[in-house]
């Protein structure tokens, strides 16, 4: 066997040497490592195998870790792992005590931030490059994010401040036709207006012609310094009025797949005094025939048969939480014409496609923006309609504020529904939902329904729909509990919990999934002749304080839920048994103030003591 | 004294008989009213004037209040007040139980939402347009929006949902050429080159024509449905390229003074199949002489006289806490050559303008951009400098997630100064800053500052600037405790409270502006007999668990803060008191669950029982 290019590269200064063919040698070497690798750990396939010949080109280019490279979401930047200094550890890819999916500045001197949060990166970029300014040093900064990102209002802001200021930074736009559910926003539309214009292969050969024949001319324009920024644009014909009218320099589309036009492009953009966005035009899971055919199922996947591409699952035990929360949804907007489903790029995630299939009128997909998806429905709510806004936990942190003020305050008819609450695993700690009791709790007006199970999902979904006014639910990712579903869904009475086991000695009060853990540490402790009384509290506000009040009648009332301590349901708890003047010692579990890695759930729940062997061990040691 | 025609107004269902002559004098009637009415109660003075002229031209066309205007921010709306039966309330602007300095739906069925926090109205706007789609209607949607709101990320996302969904609704840009500090962004530049673009007059003067002599013209194009579209831009010509390349219609920039030219273009416009943005120019202050010559202090005012424009202001007892921290955080700079300063449009408001004039590299305004403050924040962290994020605590609402994930996560140096944290006064719900301490509490790697007075300020902020990793401080608005200032500032020992009265009784645990309540209700326990500690406990996390466990020593702990309690810090001393098995009773006093009105803050405060009074009250009934 030949030895591999990629095994001799152990930082980026190493592609210094290599040509543009062994360039795209490795890149290939690349795409095969992570096809290895993932099919074994899962992962992001399409997207990584999509962006692998820019950071190759790119990289090459750069003096890392010096020049900082700031990769949006992340997800793509399998390749930047295997570049600095990560080719081993990359076999540990997104498991517990491995290598993180995303960047990581803790893991890596390159890697300049915790990615996972779209449309972050232009804003970082720009911190950087004043950071630069007030240092008077001379690194590049360079920003690669992709088409669905730039999108995000967090993003828009950040060109605004650029082009304004007029910062040295590079954008590569990473333009793969394609979002993670489907592309949505004028945006979009206009980038595939630019990519149809006819002048695109025109300028390309342009470019190429002038690269070829040109290398004076080229070294020639990178000598011209402000000047420059004129002549690029004749050159490459500036395609983007949206991004000139921001007085960002827009190249034309370049074949994100050929590293020397990859190269020749970025060398230029890189030596100019003012922001540039190179439009860079990609194929998702390029160079892996099965990602290639279906980019949407190895956007994220589990391990798969490299051969077929064929997923290597286990059937499942029950259904996903999304799944019922997506149908139930389908059957209350049978039953209520008001009801309008909104998501923000996350229809499968969130269990949407159904929906999306049967109501097209009444299904919305903003694109990535939260903020729009909360504000629009707060003007649905107004306009008379039941918006349910269903997003992932941790993508709601962007809209706290239209959540409190253009819903809350108004005490306006929006339900949200927030999927992969709690924590979520191989994705770590920028996708635990563990926030979202606390700030859902501190807003007046809102509900918070935390169920326990698929059957209370949809209890809980009917039961926000019918009350009137901010509700939110939340649940877990991944599979239920594995009840069956009723035949009808009922209403909830507000603040109401139930009772699950009865026991005298210790009241568990638990929230949402950490009901089943309660159950199992009841079991426990009951075989070391302990009693404990487990309640499904259901809500996590109002609190009921009837149930509140009987558990202070036990020797210890401990709380449960998969969310932060600090300001959490099991606090609001405590505050209730304050006003009830009880006298019973208290313990809050859930979410300590660190933020959790990644791995499965289970382990992650031992580590932290919720699991069973945890809860029991915290009552008995609490109890003496 | 000649009849005002504004005082036969009692809805704009009256302004459909009037001429445009009679429109413009009522435009003038209704520009005396805000002056005589804003002179004696304050108010946002300057852009309700400018605005004056869009709201009578558009409330004229228009159905109300089945038609839907949407006021981004809404302080430009006293116009629409007066004319949607609120006349005589108007009088009571901004008052204890008045009516509100911005839209409120509680108040007028003509108000559509809370208005207040900026960018949000092309978002109401869109939900409001697509509930019509669904429900088949055909209601007008129109919001008014100013340009430096325009470049909020929000309203971008907005823009980019309606372009790419064609939704009918008309944005009206009020291009007063001015944000709240100074105009910033790519998007202003934009818009300044249309203004200046030789175009302009042609093509108001091409329009005018078009109107003038053909009736029958813009008849036709009104019945050409899709096709008008394309007729009016030709009519008009369209000078942005931006909102072009978005897929919104934009029209020629119009004069904001002129009523008929507005009515033309508005009454063409609203008959369109697609969204439409009319920009419209307008001159803060205009018709009131002092406020248009200094529209920056005419923002936002106090009481003023009419002759002259000159406040009417009480010499203030003590400098405003606002002034403390600009002038302390120029002095850290002076220290300290890593110090930048960032806000979003709040220079003067976060009082940031001597350390903009002195420290001009050093300075960042992102416009009304908070998810760009922080986001930067977080790079230039990255790049080796210490910003400090200065903004509203309501308006870092906006950008929570960031503030997690990309300043926290890291464990970033960003040091959060919110400005006007707890109850703001006249402002009212939308500009309360009482959620900073739950939000900030919950967040791992945070640690939360709550100075007491001016010169704890001064050490909160020194203290926060050494600790590294994210801080955030929070004081309120307007004057200070009238505390001496220190020589020279002290680093505060993370996580130690001070006692600052001993008693043996109660113990009274506070949280920034609540020791100076908490001391004056101390005196009245006193005076009954009653020995009440009194602890200015500084952090609100990491929490002085010592103080808390000598608090426990007495017969009952209270906790105070100028937040809300669910979520609070009070709720976190009870946490503290749990896990130290305290039996001790507690209370936890703050802002409870309901949104809070406006109105004076003494008067707020003894509203909601937190004035010495409601405090001294309480400590008696829960000791029996």
């Amino acid at each position: 066997m030949e030895p591999r290019i990629l095994d001799a590269i152990t930082s980026p200064a190493d592609l210094k040497v290599l040509t543009n063919e062994e360039l795209a040698i490795l890149a290939g070497e690349i795409r095969q490592e992570i096809v290895a690798t993932t099919s074994v750990t899962g992962g992001h396939v399409a997207s990584s195998l999509g962006a692998v010949d820019i950071i190759v080109a790119l990289e090459s280019l750069l003096d890392m870790p010096r020049d900082r490279v700031v990769f949006d979401v992340g997800h793509q930047a399998y390749a930047h792992k295997l570049l600095t200094g990560r080719r081993e550890a990359f076999k540990t890819l997104r498991t517990y005590g491995g290598i993180s999916g995303f960047t990581k500045p803790t893991e890596s001197p390159y890697d300049v931030h915790y990615s996972g949060h779209a449309s972050d990166s232009l804003s970082i970029a720009t911190g950087l490059a004043k950071a630069r300014q007030l240092k008077g040093t001379g690194e590049k900064v360079v920003a690669l994010i992709g088409d669905a990102s730039l999108a995000g209002g967090m993003a828009f802001e950040a060109l605004n401040y650029m082009g304004n200021e007029q910062l040295p930074l590079v954008i590569i736009l990473n333009d793969n036709e394609m979002s993670i559910s489907r592309n949505v926003g004028a945006l979009m539309k206009h980038l595939g207006n630019i990519r149809a214009n006819n002048r695109y292969r025109e300028a390309r050969e342009g470019l190429q012609e002038a690269m070829e024949t040109g290398g004076p001319v080229t070294r020639g324009l990178l000598s011209l310094g402000r000047n420059m920024k004129e002549s690029l644009k004749q050159m490459v014909i500036p395609d983007s009025m949206m991004f000139e009218s921001l007085g960002i320099v827009c190249t034309h589309p370049v074949d994100g797949h050929n590293i020397a036009e990859l190269r020749d492009i970025l060398a230029l953009v890189l030596e100019m005094d003012g922001p540039a966005l190179v439009h860079v035009v990609t194929r998702k899971g390029e160079g892996y025939e099965p990602a290639r055919q279906d980019p949407e199922r190895f956007h994220g996947t589990g391990p798969y048969d490299i051969a077929t591409g064929k997923a290597q699952k286990k059937a499942p035990r029950a259904p996903s939480y999304t799944e019922v929360f997506g149908a139930a949804l389908a059957d209350e907007a049978v039953r209520d014409g008001a009801v309008v489903a909104i998501t923000a790029a996350m229809t499968g995630g969130t269990g949407l496609k159904t929906f999306a299939a049967e109501f097209p009128e009444r299904f919305v997909d903003v694109g990535i923006a939260e903020e729009q998806a909360v504000g629009m429905a707060a003007g649905l709510a107004f306009g008379g309609r039941k918006p349910v806004v269903a997003l992932y936990s941790t993508f709601m942190q962007r809209a706290v504020d239209q959540m409190i003020i253009d819903c809350s305050l108004p005490d306006a008819n929006v339900v949200f529904a927030l999927d992969r609450a709690g924590l979520v695993g191989d994705d770590g700690p920028t996708h635990h939902g563990v926030f979202d009791l606390a700030y859902m709790r501190m807003v007046p007006n809102m509900r918070v329904l935390a169920p326990s199970d698929e059957a209370e999902l949809v209890h809980a979904l009917h039961t926000a729909l019918a009350l009137g006014g901010p509700v939110s639910l939340r649940y877990p990712r991944g599979e239920a509990e594995g009840m069956p579903l009723p035949d009808a869904p009922e209403l909830l009475e507000v603040g109401k919990s139930r009772t699950v086991r009865e026991g005298a000695d210790v009241a568990l009060l638990a929230f949402g999934r950490m009901v089943g853990q309660a159950r199992a540490a009841a079991d426990r402790l009951a075989a070391a002749g302990i009693e404990a009384s487990v309640v499904d509290m259901r809500w996590a506000k109002p609190l009921d304080e009837e149930a509140v009040a009987a558990a202070a009648e036990t020797r210890l009332v401990v709380t449960l839920e998969e969310g932060v301590i600090a300001g959490g349901a099991g606090q609001g708890v405590l505050e209730v048994l304050a006003r009830q003047n009880a006298k019973v010692p208290a313990v809050t579990l859930g979410i300590p103030d660190h933020f959790v890695g990644q791995g499965p759930v289970p382990q992650l729940f031992a580590d932290l003591g919720l699991d069973a062997e945890g809860i029991a061990a915290t009552v008995q040691k609490a109890l003496g």
